[in-house]
């Protein structure tokens, strides 16, 4: 009687107490990695009072993370204590052996990749993704709320508490498959390491011409601004969206390198098509 | 006696009131033009205590400007009033035939395009140029005293009092002759016009693949504001700069259109060129 008591009762707290550790617990969070996704992850955690890193995987011992006392970092791959989730936040091609070399089976493993599939992970934990879509900079702090963080896990309950972390330290959370992640990381070429391409022409054109960069600017600061009130399209303007095929030869004119008149003519090229097609 | 004490007197004054004239007086301002920096450009004098707008001149009788009162637009070039400075603010190609119609000489009339000379005006008045480097938008306000103003002219007096009205409206004037701002001109069409191609490339593959757009602003935002602290060169990242020939690859065989992948390749090739160059 009591030991069917005992059951019956068992059975009721067992899943109150798995809400309890799932939606209001302190999660457990290692982090395995020690670049700059790693370092900003460990920064954003240290602030929270819901998520507790319990260790951080180095590969080389004499890794100084400024960021977590000394005792919790770990070089030995075999010494991971156990966690609610490991977080891998090293390098692409590092993410599947990092992920098989783990000494653990049915445990929560996510990667921080933007163009790693979730299925690069080993098959012997629950896999996720944890992608924060922002470019991260040494030495310069972001405001993590402000990141967009891309979730993905192969289980619900691991989905929960994934997006539960990733709430604590950021207020833009997605949920985005591995095939939607690749289309946002191509797009993210475009728009950030494409873009600062064209801010590095800008500048050698106005180095070559004795013109201060600065004066680019505010510009640059109303280009980014404008498309949160219009797309990108409406907020198209210049020689090729106007059709000035007198400017555009007069810039084509002036460009002396062959590279910087290529990416004009193709740019120009591109905007017309677009005009075209509205 | 009488009469050379008075030209002794005279000969002294004459220069001071020059210098009150050039330096502390109301400067009166002629605008030309109906369009978005003609249109920016009253908003902003008519909210200073230094320069008056003496006169708007319209081509179309039914143009409706609410930034300036009624009885001070005209559409008939032949009763343009006196004024200091008379700014012709139309599109790059008719600068040279109004500036040619003007009824008067020996006046200073300057025009606001980067990519136009200063020759380009008529020769029968005093040159110069004031050119608002920004992307203005309908409707979209902008704080002047952000706004880089390029300013050149023919003749010293003139210079100083064109300075004197761009810094009564921007905190930012820079002396800027005709080949550096053809320089300028081209440096924007890469950091305003390209990158926001980069971004209605970024939103069309967002779109195609049913992403939200927003998820790219912040890095959008950070993008930009990346290059005050670090050079466009130092702030480069991605797939290109690291020579990450696996993700390049991947991210071609992605993009499904001709002209996305055109624009990738070439400016993957312009990237890593430049970091040999390093």
């Amino acid at each position: 009687m009591v030991k069917s008591c005992f059951l019956v009762l068992a059975s009721f707290l067992y899943p109150i107490l798995i809400f309890f550790e799932y939606f209001c617990g302190m999660v457990k969070v290692s982090i395995i990695g020690s670049g700059n996704v790693a370092r900003h992850l460990i920064n954003a955690f240290e602030k929270s009072e819901t998520v507790e890193i319990v260790q951080v995987y180095v590969r080389n011992p004499e890794t100084v993370l400024l960021e977590i006392g000394f005792d919790k970092i770990t070089n030995d791959i075999t010494t991971l204590d156990e966690a609610d989730i490991y977080i891998i936040a090293v390098s692409d091609n590092a993410i599947a052996g990092v992920s098989a070399d783990l000494p653990f089976i049915n445990r929560f493993v996510v990667h921080t990749s933007g163009s790693v599939p979730l299925d690069a992970l080993s098959d012997k934990n629950h896999k996720g993704v944890f992608y924060p879509l922002q470019t991260f900079t040494k030495n310069k702090e972001v405001d993590f709320k402000e990141i967009p963080l891309c979730i993905e896990a192969q289980f619900g309950a691991d989905y929960q508490l994934l997006e539960r972390v990733a709430r604590v330290i950021s207020d833009k959370v997605f949920a985005i498959n591995t095939a939607q992640r690749r289309a946002l990381h191509v797009a993210a070429v475009f728009v950030n390491n494409f873009t600062n391409h064209m801010y590095s022409i800008g500048n050698d054109i106005c180095k070559e011409n004795q013109v201060p960069f600065e004066i680019l600017q505010p510009l640059i600061k109303e280009t980014a601004e404008k498309i949160k009130v219009l797309s990108p399209e409406e907020a198209q303007t210049g020689p090729a969206r106007r059709n000035d095929s007198s400017t555009i030869a007069a810039h084509l004119a002036f460009l002396s390198d062959y590279n910087q008149k290529n990416i004009y003519s193709l740019l120009t090229q591109s905007i017309q098509n677009n005009v075209k097609e509205l």
